[in-house]
């Protein structure tokens, strides 16, 4: 079995509303790449991975189209192993980390699709089948919000069914931040999980006065506090604080997440497998986790993750990030008290609505051993 | 004074001959990626960075034409902190590290070489003009010659006016390397530099046997020795084993050069500004290096480290690259007795004949005011 033809898309997918974090300003849309992968023998697997806003999308795309679909393209698509190194030294000088190890996620999901759709198993059961559910959490952009706008949006996690949030937090003031955190704590009671993140504006003492402010309302952890760079700065705040530190979303190698969470730096480890290299990485840093004894917690595409931590024994809670594919897929998530269940079709079960999402298309491109066509029409058997 | 256009030009520069490590295969040739800058009275500067073979080299083009170039048009050019970081953070989610490196660093380049243009100064001086030259070696990329031919390509380095030389290693028989490092030292004399060069095979009980047999041949650094993510690995085999150890190449931000010299990992970190984020990252480097009293060498494209190891207090060697564009440069760099001479053109004084290397050119792309245009003809005044 090999690999005959890899195709890729790159689509703007506009946000329903412009959101807002601490750092990375207004955003309004997102770039999703679609890696589509056929064998000679006609199996098919599919993978994405994604970028704030259009930054890195096109180059991200590049990379696919010019460097790694030429590399996998005759290879067995079962050597996950093999072909993951195999991209990774091959984008080495240009990599370890950042636009390569997105590249290499896209491939690599559609790999381990393919894999789970060969063996006729739920992509959940085939990577270990621990649970079939997670506990979710509604994850606010939500920095640009009013106090009453924040608690309706609340209210909308709540009715979706989610029991767990988190607000974005950040400013100047940790006294205006208390007053965010105690009105969504007042709303949504004791006993309900609350999370705050940074995303990194904090400096190291920032961080830790607000980690010890935050302890008044149970915060359940505060999220890239500071800089992912400075792992001793973030080993304070983890043990210094009395939050517990969750961290990871810009860490894209896994010895990034070795040094974070070797070093104490962190009690929730957060891996997206759409910038950490793929399912083949975030399975090792579940388990480099596991032997810390840490419980890993997932960024942004709850329609993979799902299936990714409810695989795994030391599982935390999934995000239901709000860069959402919902509308363009044929089996939208289910949240049910609480619990986002992994779907039980085979494969990782996310199946795009390919005539829904076409209008964000902004280019497509099709590499067949070694030939590249523009604007091929794609078969309906991957859809 | 604002930045209005930014062009983008995309070449695959065949080598002479195939040349091989032992990690990266055979490399025929490489991906230069040249940007130019115009302002709104005319000022101009021009950078570049590279990847090994064409992998990465259409996707660092993607992201400076779709996303860089839009941010830094409008700006003043000459406020390097400002324009470096609005890149950084605009890039963060997709870089840290990786392609998103590469490209600063070309845009990073150019500003500096407007910025000392506009000063109508060297760019050597303008960093401070620590001395007007630096001490230069050949570096072979040469894991595929016999010996003979490895003391051929010696023998050239040394009729080129260097008196140091750097070879590859990583073979499993480190009786087989040292019988190389032996006829190399055998053909130089016991007083010149030789270096060797692992790019990263070995693991770290191989590189530390390596270390002590090499102590025999007086080798002055062993570069590489095992991946550069193992920190802990480096320093023990930078502590442990007589040969001191040189790295770089593959870090591509100021963290992590931190990490690797505040670790004790190294003794000559090995920076390169094409992809560390440019000189504004560079001269960074060299500082935390004076600071732990470490000397900085160079990887690659001479041309342009010529001067900023010169500017610096703390330069070790200037690494004279395989991969060369003298071909290419109207004034191609200078070498005598062992030094390499930092132009004394105002700017970096690098000037590509445009003619020369037209035949290598992939893409161009310029980007005016947010209006990007295909193949658009050079002004003269860029050449």
């Amino acid at each position: 079995m090999k690999i005959q033809q890899v195709d890729i898309k790159l689509y703007h997918v506009p946000l329903k509303q412009p959101l807002q974090d601490a750092i990375h300003g207004v955003q309004r849309d997102f770039s999703l790449i679609v890696v589509s992968l056929t064998t000679d023998d006609g199996a098919t697997g599919m993978g994405y991975t994604y970028t704030v806003g259009q930054t890195g999308g096109s180059s991200v795309a590049a990379l696919l189209e010019d460097n790694l679909a030429p590399l996998v393209i005759g290879e067995d698509p079962r050597r996950t192993e093999h072909l993951w190194n195999k991209m990774w030294w091959a984008t080495h000088y240009i990599g370890r980390g950042g636009i390569a190890s997105f590249a290499i996620s896209a491939i690599d999901i559609a790999l381990w699709d393919l894999r789970a759709r060969l063996a006729r198993e739920p992509l959940w059961r085939y990577l270990g089948g621990y649970d079939s559910k997670a506990e979710a959490y509604g994850g606010g952009i939500d920095f640009h919000l009013s106090i009453d706008e924040l608690l309706r949006q609340t209210e909308g996690f709540l009715d979706e069914g989610l029991r767990a949030v988190k607000i974005k937090v950040g400013r100047e003031s940790i006294a205006e931040e208390c007053q965010r955190v105690a009105a969504v704590r007042s709303l949504i009671g004791d006993d309900k999980k609350l999370m705050v993140d940074v995303n990194m504006k904090w400096s190291v003492e920032q961080a830790l006065r607000a980690s010890r402010a935050f302890a008044d309302y149970n915060v359940y952890w505060i999220e890239e506090p500071t800089t992912p760079d400075d792992i001793e700065g973030n080993r304070r705040i983890e043990t210094e604080g009395p939050t517990p530190v969750a961290s990871g979303e810009n860490l894209h190698t896994i010895y990034e997440f070795k040094s974070l969470i070797a070093d104490g730096a962190v009690s929730f480890p957060d891996v997206d497998i759409s910038n950490v290299g793929g399912i083949t990485a975030m399975v090792k840093v579940a388990h480099i986790a596991e032997a810390f004894n840490r419980p890993v917690t997932t960024h942004g595409i709850q329609d993979l993750h799902v299936s990714c931590l409810a695989a795994i024994p030391n599982a935390s809670l999934l995000e239901i990030h709000a860069f959402r594919i919902d509308d363009f897929l044929v089996y939208p998530l289910q949240i049910v008290d609480g619990y986002a269940y992994a779907s039980d079709r085979i494969g990782h079960g996310v199946v795009i609505d390919w005539e829904k999402i076409e209008s964000h298309l902004v280019s497509r491109r099709s590499v067949s051993n070694g030939i590249r066509y523009e604007q091929t029409p794609f078969a309906d058997s991957l859809a």
